[in-house]
C-alpha cells in the first residue's frame, strides 16, 4: 500500500489521480492533499478518502472544514507542511505554475519521491530539482504523457545508449491554421482541444507551442540529455506519446488513448505497472497516423523554449513568467492571441540574464516578471 | 569480445550477420560458421575472417577448402559440431527451415546462447527447445524484426503484466490484391516484396502471409503466451516491427527502418546495446502510416497457423513441412502460388495429430511429409 499526497486535488490531474486511489483501494490511499479555493471539492475528497491533512490556500477558508476530523493548514506554509507529510510515499504535484516549486523541493527533501505533473518546476529550476533528488535518492516520476513515454521507452536501458529523444506534439488547437490566420482566433476557438481535455492554461499552452517548449526543457533535466538531443515532432492523433531513438538506429515508442490516468497510474505503480480499467488503443480504428516536420517559424513559442534553455540562467523562469502571465490575460480577453508570444518575445529579447542562479534568484525573477504591468 | 559461430552464413541473414561482425572486430569474432554448397563465399569468408570451423553441405565440397588453416567438416554432423563450437558464446542460426531444429538443440545442450533467425526451429519444436533452454540457462535471442521489436518492448517489464502482443504484418507483395486476383500471380511477382529485401522462400512466406503464422507460432513459443494473447494488423510501411500491449493499457512499440542488421545487432550485444552506422528512421518523411485490421479468410495461411497452434501436436509439423514443399514447388514453377495454401489446407485436414510428440516422432513426421509426392 502506497501512500499518496496530491498537491492541487481539484484540478484536472489531481482529480485523475483520485480516479486512480479509487481504482485501486488495496494499492493507494490518499493521505494527503491541497485545493485552491474549491471548498466543495475538499469537503467531497475528505469524505471519500479520509486522508490526514488538507492545505487550503486561504486561512479564511479553513473554518468551513474545522467539523471534520482532519488537519486543516493553508497558505504556501500549509502547502509545504503538506508536500512534506511524513506519511506521504509519492506525491503527486499537479499544481499549475511555478508556485509548484516550493513544495518540490521541500518534499524532495524529505525523501518523498514526485510525480511530477507541474512541468514548471522543471521548467524554472530543473538544474537544482534534479541536484536535491540525486542527493536525497527521491525518483522524479514524469506525469506529462510524453515524458511518460520516455521514461517508459527507458526502462530496462542504458542512458548511454540514448540518441536522441522525439517529443511528438498533436499542434493544439490550431494545429492546421496559418499564422495570418491565427491574428483573429478566439478565447473558445483556443479552449477547443482536439484530442486531450486538459485545464484551461495547459490547453492554451497546447495552442500556442509553449506546452511542446516547456516539456522540452523539463524532457532536458528529466532526462540529462543536451537540448540537441531533444527533437519535436508534429502528430496530430496524439497516438504515439513520444519516442527514444537509441545509437543502434533502434525506436522505441510509447502509444495510447489521449487519458492522463495512465502516466498517472505509472508514476504510482512504477517500476510494476497495475491492471486499468480504460479504452483499449486500436490502430486498425484509426487507420493513419500522421507525421509532419515541427516548424518553429510557425510555432514561435517552441523556438523561444529552445533559445531560453540554450542561453540558460534565469532566461527560462522568464520565459516561462512572462507566458503565465500573458495566458491569464488571454484567458480574461484582455489581449490576443498573438500577443502572448509577442510578450514572451519582447521580455526575452530586455532580459539580462543571470546565470548560474539560485533558488533565491529564481523565485524573486520569477515574482518581479509576474508582477510587472505589461502593454502589449 | 564475444565469438560468434553462423550456421547458414552465405544466406541473406548470414551475410548481415558477417556485416555486423565486420563493423564491429573489438566486439565480436567470427569462429565458426557453415554454408550449403556455397563455396565461393566460404573461402571469401575463411580469408576474412579467419575463423576456427567450417562445415559444408556434401562431403565431397571439403577438398576445395583443404589449403586453408581451418577445420572443415560436413554434413549433418558437421553442422552440429559447428553449432556446439566450444569457443561459440552465441550462435546465429539463420539457416532455412526446420533443419535448423536439431544444431539450435545440440548448441543449447552446450550452453551456447542462440540468436535465432530460423523460425522452424520453434514452429515445429518450441516446447521442447524452451524447456532446454531453460534447463540449460541459455538465452533465446530473437533475430526476426518483430521478435526482436516485442523482445526490445519488454526490456524491463514483468511478463505477468503483458495483455496481449500485436504482430504487425506488411502484407507482403500481393497485399492490395484480392483473392480473385491471386489465381494468376506469377513467381516473378511474388517475389517483389515492397519493403523488405530477404531471401526467396521468406518472401514467398511473405506474400501468402504464412511468414506472419510462423512468427505468431514463434511468439507463442518464446514468450510463452496463449495464442489468444497474440494479435496481427496489417500495416503496410512495416515501421512499426511489432507491439507489445500491458495491462494498463499502455502500448510500447519499436520503429525502425526495415534492416535486419539492428536486430542481429541486438541480439549479439543484448542486453546492451551498440552504436550502428544505419538509416536513421523519419516519420515525418513517412508523413503517413497505415493501419488495418488482419482479414483470415483473405490470408488464409495465417489462419492455418493460428488452427495448427490451437490443435497443437505435430499439426504445426505438418503445416510447415507441407509449406517448404509447396513454396519449393512454387519457387520451381511447379505449382501455382493458391496451390500453396490448398496444399497446407488440404494436409492439415488429413493429419491424425499425435499430441505431445517428443522429438523422434517431430523429425519423423516433419521427413515423412517433406518425403511425399503431393498432387495439386
Amino acid at each position: 500500500m502506497k501512500k499518496i499526497g496530491i498537491l492541487g486535488a481539484s484540478g484536472s490531474v489531481g482529480m485523475q489521480g483520485l480516479d486512480i486511489i479509487r481504482q485501486h483501494p488495496e494499492d493507494y490511499k490518499l493521505v494527503s492533499f491541497s485545493v485552491g479555493r474549491n471548498i466543495e471539492t475538499a469537503k467531497e475528497i475528505i469524505e471519500e478518502f479520509s486522508p490526514s491533512i488538507v492545505s487550503l490556500q486561504n486561512e479564511a477558508d479553513t473554518a468551513a472544514l474545522t467539523h471534520y476530523d482532519i488537519e486543516v493548514v493553508s497558505g504556501e506554509e500549509g502547502l509545504l507542511k503538506v508536500a512534506a507529510y511524513k506519511e506521504n510515499d509519492i506525491l503527486l504535484n499537479s499544481i499549475l505554475g511555478s508556485v509548484g516549486l516550493r513544495p518540490t523541493l521541500h518534499a524532495i527533501q524529505h525523501g518523498i519521491d514526485i510525480a511530477l505533473a507541474n512541468k514548471e518546476t522543471l521548467v524554472v529550476a530543473g538544474e537544482i530539482v534534479m541536484q536535491e533528488a540525486k542527493k536525497h535518492g527521491v525518483n522524479i516520476l514524469p506525469v506529462d504523457s510524453e515524458h511518460s513515454a520516455i521514461f517508459q521507452c527507458l526502462n530496462g536501458e542504458d542512458d548511454k545508449n540514448i540518441e536522441k529523444i522525439i517529443i511528438t506534439a498533436s499542434g493544439g488547437s490550431f494545429r492546421d491554421k496559418s499564422r495570418a490566420e491565427l491574428e483573429n482566433v478566439t478565447l473558445e476557438d483556443a479552449l477547443n482541444h482536439p484530442n486531450w481535455s486538459m485545464g484551461q492554461k495547459i490547453t492554451i499552452d497546447s495552442a500556442t507551442m509553449m506546452n511542446k517548449g516547456l516539456e522540452v526543457i523539463e524532457a532536458k533535466w528529466l532526462f540529462d540529455l543536451p537540448v540537441e538531443k531533444i527533437e519535436t515532432l508534429l502528430h496530430k492523433e496524439s497516438v504515439i506519446h513520444s519516442m527514444v531513438e537509441f545509437n543502434d538506429t533502434s525506436v522505441m515508442a510509447q502509444l495510447g488513448t489521449p487519458d492522463m490516468r495512465m502516466p498517472i497510474l505509472y508514476a504510482f505503480s512504477y517500476p510494476d505497472r497495475l491492471p486499468r480499467q480504460g479504452k483499449h488503443l486500436n490502430l486498425a480504428e484509426f487507420g493513419t497516423l500522421h507525421f509532419k516536420e515541427m516548424d518553429l517559424e510557425r510555432f514561435r513559442c517552441l523556438k523561444f523554449a529552445y533559445d531560453a534553455i540554450r542561453i540558460g540562467g534565469t532566461m527560462p523562469v522568464v520565459m516561462n513568467a512572462v507566458n503565465e502571465v500573458a495566458v491569464e490575460k488571454f484567458l480574461q480577453g484582455e489581449i490576443s492571441f498573438l500577443d502572448i508570444e509577442r510578450l514572451i518575445e519582447r521580455e526575452m529579447q530586455n532580459h539580462d540574464v543571470i546565470q548560474n542562479p539560485d533558488l533565491e534568484i529564481i523565485l524573486k525573477v520569477d515574482a518581479d516578471y509576474k508582477s510587472r504591468h505589461y502593454e502589449v
